[in-house]
């Protein structure tokens, strides 16, 4: 069912749709990560590590919604369900169980780095077939490579 | 690994624990299902049923968090990752793509009251366990019974 | 007329909405009884009681709405309109006219007194028919408990 | 017994203090006949009109207060306890249990006419015995027809 | 000088103005005579009548910013000096030192009385003047009223 | 077609109908006047009356809410569409280009002034057609008076 | 006559500038049209759809400041007078008097439409002549592209 | 003296009673303790854990409150004297001078401990004599618990 | 009559409240003449100047209140009349009518320059009878001299 | 243990730090006193003397963390345990039990006399040893001494 | 020493980072200039300008913080102290002394477009190097283009 | 230029004028190394350390505008621009490149232990020149220190 008329040529839509699914799948699973770690750390940076969590959590809730409404105004259904998430998501898995600190960030270092990498593509791609989406993930690409700076300068030293 | 010392005995603290990641899983399953139909809901009432759901989504994360650091507190690791949610919640499917407003809210009467009668089962358990779980979970059946009420109210007549 | 599914078997929805209508009566009236008392009161002590009167009301009003919507989330009809107040509420009458503050504050220690006898034994029937309803019926209790201490304490000495 | 020294000669005390306890006990009843049809209204405009009806609460609620605090100022006691609102109110009878969305505006589309033509009347008297009493009058009837009108504009279509 | 082109012909632009510059200089007098009572006032009710006159502060100032700056608006240059209040108020003397609550609550009843009286005639004037202005002394009437009621039944018993 | 049941008699309707519509189109074209200052204005007192003209646009904002919706509410369809503006506006014309702090002053005096004469003459019909109406009239007309005294002191000297 | 020295060379200033006056015209007939919607719309989404259009209003006004401020930044003074408006403006007409919340619903999605198109031309003129206006284009047409998504889903099923 | 008439029977308002004043003593050491922590903690989580113990102070302070009011609700005089505490707290003892950061989390942890293990009891006790109390024992049990797994997972690693 | 036990010797006690009664007169001419000024100003600077003024105001009103209750506490009775002040002030006179913004400013600072000079020496007395007092006049030097430079700055060139 | 190097001299620090522990240990029993009488007052005061209570409260809290941090900024560790306040405090005992208004504010005026007077000799040895602490006793001296007033001027007639 | 991944290419990151370091040393110089013209500036203007400064403040600094922080999230060391600043800055020198509000204005009007021609160059070199820090470049350019153009307005004329 | 008149005779004058321009170097420099250190700096402490940098930055920014503003209100013009601070700053000079946790802190502790040096001779300085100043002087030594005390309790243990 066609719901929207969108502004997009249709090649363009198709192409943009795609970059904007991934990358909402990749977001729900960010703030699910990160809130199981969240809950899960321990260690003498329990406090710190707990609170800065929380902070990617709100960051990527907020950006999933702004990329799946951005979908929405193109014509294309947004889709992020449990099952899709857990099958299509392209962040690293997490281990269950409690987690140390300094594992915690390692683990989230990691998951920026392989989102921001994914982000970089995505930019190249839509800069060709729809710039408002494009500037949408340039604005989530500079937050995501502040919060890795942040969670890489905890664990030096 | 140990993290904590339980206040519990070992059998109430097993039983419990049971409750509350049986109930997170639940919860976070909504949070996302709410939001699934936020985002593809459409027909005359969509602002009404837009706003509507993103309450849901609301209760849902904020009672996640409750429940999962009730459980921390208890000593028990809560596992709210993708693929636990996908393989673990109780709550029926969602399908994908556009939904109408009627149909978002049916299915929304349908999740609450799955949820509600496992809920209702989990009370009678953990009030002979850990009358603090208890009284948690007696706030969040409070909760959505009020907004099923108000779910099932929008779809009549 | 049938609005929603009740999660409760009907014997115990038929016990619990008898109690949370009564409730709901008596708050009513007691809205009713403090704003009167609030804008008939004088003497020495006018703008304390004045005040104090309008902190009842407030409560009276909201928990008014949460008694009155947690009937309708078990799917009874709540009702509070001023002919069901007048012949329904189980407080004492309050005259007309202008009141003195000691008098003022007999009244509503009186008016607290009678409605607390009710709720307790309102707690332990939903203790049997609904602890969700219960738990609603212990916070009420619990901040008139406190609202008629405050007013004895002002009348003696 | 006499509270205050009115600022008024007694014939124009007397026709305000009559045109202000009518309007406090229309206001009154008005206030819990809109909470009425918030807590038992359905269908599928529940939402919207569910939290209309509570605007038309707040407004009810505020000028009862205002109302009767001007009356007391004029040296004249206000009645507004169930009883007297029972027997007193000139606003149409409200009918018990769950009523539908479009039945619900009708009956306070007819509600806000009775109550607005009432006041239009009393404006007319207090122009004469006492103008600031005339000015609140004047704002209040203000507030309803714009409320009537959205009820109205609600129920067209 | 002439500052602004009035709006009024010269003869109501005189009536009005004069009747803005007495009302300016009550009004001024009134906030200075509050803030007297609220330093020296004594008793068992010092705290609860020591935030009302606060009130009675904030009521005059705010009034006399708007009084004045209406006759501004009509091309009058308004005079607010302390000499002006001292020789041009029409609210009866406050006597110097510490005085009793009893006393303290009588001196604004009788204070308000007088500036009631007062503004009740330059309403009439007005009214015949400029109705924008009369609107304005209305309003504060309104505001005076209330709060001698209060006073008033603040001393009653 | 017919809205709304009409609170007036079809006379007054009419009357108080034309002058609420004649202020809408007024009060649009004020704020658009406004606006077209504020970004155009250039001198030494640019940033002062930058700010105080974005003043007057809130003014005349909130007031053709407030007098459109009265309209609305008296059963008459308010237009404030651009092309009724251009052609139906009382005010005077304003220039295109760049002005100079000084002459905007000059023009928005000049605004001000014509159209408190229109208003005060509006006042005086619907004083015999709707006091309602009125109400929010004089309102209007208090605060332009207010607002054209400081344009006229700013440009003073 | 010449206020600011403009930081772009003479061809660029004046292809933006045509981009931004155009862009402004169309924003503030935009809040124009919204506004006249907000008032005569009525059916049973009524008050759905008046909030929605008050939102569209919000939106046009601030861009409507962002652009005009811009163009003055380049040096361009913006023109935002009711007649330019009249007769520049690319929405399409919108029709007098009442309107059914259907028909609303559709103008306002034709409005988008038209708009979003002439947008998406402007940001690749401006992409060659001012990258940072063009980052104002894409921001506004990421918002209306949203809100455009919204009405149409509020008039499909 | 009697001050109130209790609501409960007299030997279930002793036990509660006796409860509520343990409980008060305990609290009011606590935030004793936890201030003390707050100003003699270094080490290099000082800053962390500076915070995380205002928040204990935070937690005890307001129970203590509450806990104490109930008791006067219940017609029984609280004591929270510094000898009452001094002598009757159970809590741990705390030394004096500076203390690292590892030790004071280590003494919270201790504290808490305790403090939890002597709630539990209280929570059997008064469910027997007044739901009301054990209700609001729960709530601090369920927040000490909470605050107490965050202090262990501080200290693990 | 003795209100309360001063915690200075007699003669302290004298010479500190000889300088707050001074200051407290001085203070209440600066707030009335600073309003005078604020409501009779014109010219260029209007606006500025305007409000401006107020903050002269602000500042005048709130140290007043401090430096009355500092007295009262002392055990000396306030005298804040408008007769105390037009006698007793120490600030040069004002004059009545319309004020170009040169001369306002011009006044402005001469009151500040006299207010400054009379405050040095009471910080020198009071240093010697009650380091309390001196402290608070202190800090209002402090404010005076600052806001004494901006008028001064606003008058050069 | 040596935590932090002092900006003072051993000497100045070692009488500096007395004062402040002196200091320390009577705010806190100040703060639990006031918590005792808010708790435990009765009378027709009340309400009214339960508030001001509880300002006396929020001050002492407030300094006492400020006079502790304070205490550790120079080095020396604060100790503000229960015993070492019910042993080292200068305020006079208060007796256990419910304790009439009049009796609550003469109780709390002694405290306030007896600790005035010791800190007017801190403020004289702190003069000579620290003025930065003696800025912040001069500080507590004002605020107190108000308070002290305002109790004193409550139980006079 | 290496802190960070860097996200982007060894020679993008290059050419970026110096960009961000100019920047950054740019706009501190601004930050600190601002600041000296507003303690510094006269004239009759002195109050309008000394705000206006203020909010080139603000913005300079916010953007500092971003720019540096956009630095380190590409693994760049930023360089803020003063002497960096006070050799490496591209702004004009600005004279020390006070400085009539004419000139002040001019100064930074000078500074503002020196500088944004700096970032224009810039923006066009990280357009190929990083788009992420293009966007925040072309952000900062539109909010020193449109603050230029609020200079030059003011002092024109 | 002379801006304003003196309050101090010319040697006080020139006396205070030397203690605030070397106190607003110094806090200018504070400002900048603090903002410098929370870029640079890492470590498992980096979150912890980064944000209690920024409160410094936030002091030192918020006494810098009062201590010039404050050398301003005496007559002197304040020179804060950035080849004045790198020439004259007091504090120790602060490496480029990133830094260490531990290390930062070190630095920090060290600047501020020689500020705080330099602050107390020019207490004792300003108390024989200007009182006034002298008080700003040991509010922001007392700031000062506070902050050191928290940064070396940090890096203890």
């Amino acid at each position: 069912m066609k719901i929207i008329t969108s502004p997009l040529p249709e090649e363009d839509r198709q192409v943009t749709g795609t970059a904007l699914q991934a990358t909402l799948v990749d977001l729900l699973d960010l703030s699910l990560v990160a809130k199981q770690a969240h809950w899960n750390v321990y260690g003498t940076r329990f406090r710190t590590i707990h609170q800065q969590l929380d902070e990617v959590v709100t960051t990527a809730r907020d950006y999933a919604d702004q990329v799946a409404e951005r979908a929405a105004a193109l014509g294309i259904s947004p889709d992020g369900r449990a099952g899709t998430i857990a099958s299509g998501s392209g962040l690293p898995g997490f281990e269950s169980g409690w987690i140390g600190d300094g594992a915690a960030v390692e683990a989230l270092v990691e998951a920026f780095s392989v989102f921001i990498g994914r982000l970089r593509e995505r930019i190249e791609t839509t800069g060709r077939s729809d710039v408002v989406t494009q500037d949408l993930l340039i604005g989530l690409t500079a937050e995501l490579e502040k919060q890795s700076w942040m969670f890489q300068a905890e664990n030096r030293g």
